[in-house]
């Protein structure tokens, strides 16, 4: 059967993120995945888990394993509360939602906010999970341009008097793929923007805790005098994404009406997780986790961003981030980069090819994702090393 | 601020679920629900789980907690489709997705088949969390009347000679709310005007499980030769609602964008419990934990039948399941069932109104659900007096 013609408009034109796709080879032990966005495997607190999860199961298996209330397993929406609340990311009557996984907090705002046809500004590049969800909701994407201190406000503003934006996505922390960091003077011009051209704001921080460099930037939430943003967080990063945890916070309609369409979408988030999550955090002290993951991620980085320049030819250019998972590459103009990533997979290399990230995925694109959290230090050096070959030859 | 301005057309005419909003009463161990649509709590295998939980976290943590798939853990995918296989559920070229409860797979089947604007035909009346699912994409609900055998092909019929339907939805074995079955002719009949009609099928299946009396239909899919059903199913009312299991099966590219769309919706489900299902299937025997739950709500069932003959007013209707978890109230035309649940909810019995299984609904509705599933025997008996002597009062 020909099902083609069955499909909706707004999934016809998806392609797959480039990331998942890539993450199906990484079954192959032997691949050296600079790829994913994945925490370092060795943090996951394992055994203490293990523990908390056989607790649970056989002391409060009901509450585990019944129906729960669509907005989450009370515990655990308390201790994510407080989390934003620490860096000041609660605004009074604000309420908080939990999410399977981010993903699902971004997919269901944009949902809430945007009608088919409305602008959604983002920065280019930015998250192709969060693009391809924005265009899941056939709304039109309009790409800002990123600069070394985060989106580039004028640009934004030159925009706004042209063209009706109903919501602004940004990533300000750490940015995906770009590991770029937005200053604060950016964040509060944003906030005026949004007040003088009348949009709103999903901030997506999943990497805010992961500084190990330079100092902490307020949350454009924790700026925000208005409730124009709708704060969406996450513990893939800092505890684990398998668990799919992740949490919206904002007010009024918005936050209401988050909840019953995810009510429509999924019903509710699992409430083991939920609930080993919130145990985890009542029991243990996460702060000395994240310290430890930042001291890790720093020390990788820093390694991965030495062997580049040991490896890489020189024609490349690269951001040096202050915190996060990632770095991107700009390989010279016109620089082929799915066949770079072809040749790179041959020697069992993988990293993410910047085109998913451009609002308009056919355009040729020079850049490059590279990921320093996942492998250990030995096959950080054994891949860009491998990588730096290849780009040697096809540079 | 004003935030109503702000929202998209689509969720702006969603109602919050009377089912979930009546669950947030659940906290109150005083209620006597008859509300929900959730398995007897006792049936769970919770000191089971809790081991394999425990081994799962100490033994193979990383697969647990890391990033995984989108289309799911490979063993339970196969676990899954095994289950689905045993009733001829699954056609060659086939693929399936795991998804976080049936919802979604239902949500994400949805958005993939259907344009805002479109006909979706549903029988009338319906589960509200898959209206509420079709409305949050735009799209149009068609009511098709549901007779004593399953919805009316007559008259369905006569609305595909004037209007367009892109698709079906349908739960054809124990119906949600009535707990009506389909016949084998009508399943034979719906796959003969999808094809002269041309359109596709969501086959809602999560009770198909429970039936305790008559015998077994074979699936729509099982009796689909063209590839026109998307089957959906659930682990939730056989082993666990709470972990939030379901899966959906279908072809070709309606299945592969279906992947797609789960990517920007929540990524994957979370792997933890996932893995927790599939070692339970493997190592132990579901279909005997099925087989004590027909006997269960089978006899609660029964019971409830039984207390509602002995306590209801000869004036009302209802159905008589042959398995799942509801039965089906008609009070006499004109009876405000909003008000009875106000009154019935003093004396600490909750149940489901009517009027959110409609298409409209806004409409009067003399209708309401009730579960027998959830509530020990002698809790559904007091809870059905309790209920009579209202019904007594304002009938």
């Amino acid at each position: 059967m020909e099902y083609e013609k069955y499909l909706s408009d707004k999934v016809k034109k998806l392609k797959a993120s480039a990331i998942r796709e890539m993450f199906k080879l990484m079954s192959d032990p032997e691949i050296i995945s600079l790829a994913g966005g994945s925490p370092d495997p060795s943090l996951f607190p394992s055994e203490a888990l293990a523990e908390i999860a056989a607790d649970i199961l056989k002391n409060q298996p009901v509450t585990a394993l019944q129906y729960g209330t669509t907005d989450g397993y009370r515990p655990f929406k308390e201790a994510a509360l407080n989390r934003a609340k620490k860096i000041n990311s609660v605004a009074e009557g604000d309420k908080i939602i939990i999410t399977t996984g981010e993903q699902q907090g971004i997919d269901l705002a944009v949902k809430t906010l945007v009608n088919e046809g409305e602008c959604v500004a983002v920065e280019q590049p930015s998250f192709v999970g969060s693009l391809n969800s924005i265009r899941a909701h056939n709304a039109v994407l309009v790409p800002v341009e990123l600069e070394d201190d985060g989106i580039s406000t004028d640009r934004f503003e030159e925009i706004l008097k042209e063209t009706r934006i109903k919501l602004l996505y940004t990533i300000p922390n750490f940015q995906n793929p770009s590991g770029i960091t937005m200053t604060i003077e950016k964040r509060k011009k944003l906030l005026e923007l949004a007040s003088k051209y009348d949009f709103l704001i999903i901030e997506d921080n999943p990497y805010g805790d992961l500084r190990f460099a330079g100092e902490d930037v307020p949350t454009i939430k924790s700026l925000d005098t208005e409730g124009r943003v709708i704060y969406c967080s996450s513990f893939s990063k800092i505890l684990s994404p398998g668990m799919r945890l992740g949490y919206v916070i904002c007010s009024g309609a918005v936050i209401d009406r988050i909840e019953i369409a995810k009510q429509a979408n999924d019903v509710h988030t699992p409430f083991l997780t939920q609930m080993i999550a919130a145990a985890y955090l009542e029991k243990y002290d996460i702060d000395k986790d994240i310290e430890r993951a930042r001291e890790v991620y720093g020390r990788k980085c820093a390694f991965m961003l030495e062997c580049m320049e040991k490896y890489f030819p020189k024609s490349l250019k690269w951001t040096h981030p202050e915190g996060g998972l990632f770095i991107m590459c700009t390989a010279p103009e016109g620089t082929d980069i799915d066949a770079l990533l072809k040749e790179s997979l041959k020697n069992k290399v993988a990293f993410v090819a910047g085109s998913g990230f451009m609002v308009d995925q056919e355009k040729p694109c020079s850049m490059f994702r590279l990921n320093y959290s996942t492998m250990p230090e030995e096959k950080i050096e054994k891949g860009i090393k491998a990588l730096g070959e290849v780009l040697h030859k096809m540079v």
